[in-house]
């Protein structure tokens, strides 16, 4: 088992990352620190692979299980499954001592994160990602939320968990897709920050892709890892923890556009990615081999790389503006110097439309 | 005009207090930093008595003003008006620059601070509290939150204001009752902390009750300076700060059970107040005549002290289980060891409701 640490004093915890760890839940949890009563949010599809392990553990420990079920599907992480949950935590007559579980994917995180940062003004909460994407990204950090229906994630609190556990057996029953939805987010700790996890990629993608247990475990703890130094550089994003965003801008966008139901999380980022990476390549910023590379790997691991084709450019912007990270009317938009560098341009949604166009239409006069 | 600091870090914030600041509020405002754009969040009633003021100020100083509009009262402090304020900042396209203004009493300050602590994960807010209640201790101290049809308050976020604007001009357009319930905290203050404040306001009743000028600046001052200073010891509430909950144990229950529209709050708790100050005689922890002196200033401000003969203490105690501060079926009851001192007893609600039994026996066995 692998431990790592996000050092964010008085709220500094532990990721635990490693086979089976399921089942050590209740006592990882009770060194923790935590009172008896634990609620465990998830929905029916994850709660069938993996609530019995995680609940017999707790039960184990001496813990008082109560399972907390949200529906499905990122339509659902809403203000009303938020009040849904609180109905029930009050119900069961919840305190301050009491801790929640988020056991599920990125949307399960944030929204039982979210619950957990507000309920009573704040109860200690855990992180037990089940998706590659949440173990990589959402799981580490403290944001929380739920969306709005102009946007993602545009509700929300900064709010640390206890405990982060990153179990990697899980993975081996995520469906391929979601596991490969996944590794955009891996992709982009190798573009923005490194460029020796950019190289493990290239030169393991197949073995990735079958789930080598070693290459897994580097990968995701390499992920991990610079999550937690850029959120113990810039907890609540007031300048570096931007970095994460690359890819994003355009990625959240185009979610938002295709009603969250055409492209998952991942998919979209890879799309963002590579047009932040083609944008990067024409303000001079990023070489020509690095663009090739980045391109490469992310279609390499079977993620998209072109907006579709369908989409109208005007409101893909609209969609940008609302974005939480824009300031007066700029966005702070994430470019790639190379792989492992990156560089911030305050952009307005038009300039960065305008930029999307001129690349559609290269590849238009190149596909003719 | 005052100013007192709330030194909590980088999140320390000043208190301005004094005769006409509404008309000041641009320029404070612009010294606190904020972006352009300023929304304003209050209801009817408030904002025909003071909008116009804040709203020229602002505007003088180069602020695009927004006038957010909630309905009247704390039965609309929940998630539904919380939505509601979510659509309104998306819609104007508010960003993490922009400001909110919580221009009211404390359900406003209360809705206003947690729409600002969870829009886009945090944006700036500004607290113009406009009842004596909410100047002397909802609008200093950071909580904010919402009510759940269960509870008071038990959907919130700690989360500080940039600046607190107290303009003692507002009370002179208070209505009387709700000037008498915001004494009630004003005397908590005197009783948990300060028996100056206590000997001065027994002094000056009638003074303070006409609205003299000093008098009120001095009551109002001390209030806001223990606020600041018990919220600087214990933030989070995680020890020290439930000292302020004195009274308010039973106050909270009482108002729930009564549907919030039977009590103002302060009038709860001074209810509250007058019973844990009989318990904590009764303890053997407040001497007899410090009681007398604690009941009589209550009633001579004109405040309650019995609990409603109808009342039923079962479901009283019903109540107070739900209430946030209990952990482990236990309360963290405050008693006042005389004027200016408390100490804190875990109590179950039944422990609480068999104190209140039998002071209700005593109280009517007397009246027979």
């Amino acid at each position: 088992m692998h431990i790592l640490t996000v050092n964010l004093g008085d709220r500094s915890y532990p990721i635990y990352l490693g086979e089976g760890l399921l089942s050590r839940t209740g006592e990882l949890l009770k060194k923790a620190g935590s009172g008896k009563k634990v609620g465990i949010v998830s929905n029916q599809t994850v709660a069938d692979l993996y609530l019995d392990p995680v609940q017999e553990s707790l039960t184990r420990s001496g813990f008082r299980v109560i399972p907390i079920f949200v529906p499905e599907g990122e339509e659902h992480k809403n203000l009303k499954s938020l009040s849904d949950i609180f109905d029930r935590l009050i119900g069961e007559r919840f305190d301050r001592s009491s801790s929640l579980i988020a056991l599920g994917g990125g949307v399960i995180g944030d929204l039982a994160g979210f619950a957990a940062a507000t309920f009573l003004r704040g109860i200690p909460y855990i992180q037990i990602p089940t998706t590659l994407l949440a173990q990589v990204d959402a799981s580490v950090g403290g944001k929380t939320g739920v969306n709005h229906q102009e946007g993602k994630n545009l509700i929300g609190a900064f709010y640390q968990p206890r405990l982060v556990l990153i179990d990697l057996e899980v993975l081996r029953t995520l469906p391929r897709t979601e596991f490969v939805a996944g590794l955009a987010e891996v992709i982009k700790y190798g573009i923005i920050e490194d460029p020796q996890l950019f190289a493990l990629l290239e030169a393991n993608l197949e073995d990735l892709l079958s789930l080598n247990r070693g290459l897994l475990e580097k990968a995701v703890a390499a992920s991990c890892t610079i999550k937690a130094r850029v959120v113990e550089k810039d907890e609540h994003e007031e300048d570096y923890r931007s970095v994460l965003n690359f890819g994003h801008t355009i990625g959240h966008a185009l979610e938002s556009l295709t009603g969250y139901d055409q492209f998952l999380h991942g998919e979209a980022v890879a799309i963002g990615m590579a047009q932040a990476a083609t944008i990067s390549r024409r303000e001079g910023l990023c070489d020509d081999k690095s663009l090739e590379r980045i391109l490469h790997l992310i279609k390499g691991a079977g993620l998209p790389t072109d907006l579709p084709s369908g989409i109208r450019l005007e409101e893909l912007a609209n969609k940008m503006e609302v974005d939480k990270k824009s300031v007066g009317g700029k966005i702070k938009f994430v470019l790639c110097a190379g792989i492992g560098k990156t560089r911030f341009h305050w952009l307005s949604a038009e300039d960065i439309i305008a930029r999307l166009a001129s690349i559609q239409k290269k590849v238009e006069s190149e596909n003719r």
